[in-house]
């Protein structure tokens, strides 16, 4: 197998590695993002997403040998690193010793689909509620996920390992303006709001194509997200708890969407 | 105020405290449990529930001194320690340096209501999802949450956290076997199983009391349990995801049961 050994924590990839790991700027400015372990490397190797570089540590050269021959026949560069030094990179505290480094540009273009359902997240800031989201919206057959660009990073590794590798097959489309977003792609908005007085979920058709907006896990959507919306509408409640978590919101209304 | 100070890391409330955090079965054997943070101390008090200990820190003794005083009217003994002592005692990686050891025996006796609509969970093995469904339970109305034994423990502190409190106040059920406390509690059974030859849980009509049953987070309700079920029931899927997270499965389930 031919790859290169890199042995120094200054070498400009590790550099690079460990910064697009920590860091949502370095991920935008580079276009890339990181893949850690085997099932996510597994999961976009079989979702047709090329690696740009994989990266392994001695132990898992010998362990996983098999999935490092497969994985390396779809990567423009291999690298063996020590298992001191990937733990440097890694992102987990028990590290697998397998990474790949890929480009954003190399996945698939999402489109809209005009009679599509969809989420849209604004602001989200929870890494774990996004990749949850994405593995139930993916469950229950929603046609993509539409995230403000303020919202978490969905290449965040966090958020990668959360959504069980979902997110690299989701049409996905990062806005900045959710409304503005719908309106140009014709898609009706629902605003999913705390409010009495909002129509009840259950009392909605979703017919056509229709976004139904998430917010914030503390402050919910915005105000002038809520009255720029089609519709204003209400998971009913009763009891003490002031708010569904933003993921279980999230999940119940999708499932409203694809009832 | 009244209280007493410790100092040593070898007393005996101390360690029975390390004990109560970390141990579900010195909780069992002393059918005691920990409330840790302002937040679930102050959610507990409002719910009525009595602190055998409350102990603080010198540091929240200073900074918490209203929410101390409130809290010692509840409190048969109150202890002041160090905050490095406290740190040792926390569960959390920033403590507030206030927690509560609180009987079991002081909640409410929880009844069935037999036209009530119950979540049951059989070997349920993450805490963050307890405390999300005991969550949800509570915004949607859910009459009360039955546990195996073999579940996860509710009154571990990092299930407490994640319910927010409202593992406090609901009605709160622990079964060796579901199957035989729903029927002498005469509550109709449905086993959500992932198979598509069940029957749709949007095809059901959840009439009386009813036990919506969700399995554990890797292997789903055991065989017997479902076979033992008066209905299969299922959430359909599209997708190539496996299967829902178990608490967004139990979510759908708990909205169905309610809608």
């Amino acid at each position: 197998m031919d790859f290169k050994v890199i042995s120094s924590k200054d070498n400009s990839l590790i550099k690079l590695v460990s910064a697009l790991q920590t860091s949502t700027k370095a991920r935008k400015e580079n276009e890339l993002f990181v893949l850690e372990g085997l099932r996510i490397c597994d999961d976009a190797f079989q979702n047709g997403i090329r690696f740009d570089k994989l990266i392994f540590s001695d132990t898992a050269f010998e362990k996983n040998s098999n999935e490092i021959e497969k994985f390396k026949n779809n990567a423009q560069e291999c690298y063996k690193i020590t298992d001191a030094l990937f733990k440097k990179i890694s992102d987990t505290a028990s590290p697998q010793g397998i990474l790949a480094v890929c480009s954003v540009t190399s996945l698939n273009k999402a489109e809209i689909d005009k009679k599509g359902k969809y989420i849209a997240l604004e602001n989200l800031s929870d890494p774990s509620n996004l990749g949850a989201i994405s593995r139930t919206a993916e469950a229950l057959g929603i046609n993509g996920i539409i995230i403000s660009a303020d919202s978490c990073d969905p290449f965040n590794p966090k958020v990668l390992r959360a959504s069980m590798g979902t997110l690299l097959r989701m049409p996905l489309f990062i806005t900045e303006d959710i409304i503005e977003f719908a309106k140009s792609n014709e898609l009706t908005t629902y605003a999913c709001v705390v409010d009495s007085k909002a129509q009840k979920i259950t009392d909605i058709e979703f017919l056509g194509g229709s976004i139904a907006l998430i917010g914030n896990e503390a402050n919910g959507l915005r105000d002038k997200t809520i009255q720029n919306s089609d519709f204003k509408i209400t998971i009913p409640m009763i009891g003490k708890a002031e708010s569904l978590n933003a993921a279980v919101a999230a999940s119940i209304a999708m499932w409203e969407l694809m009832r």
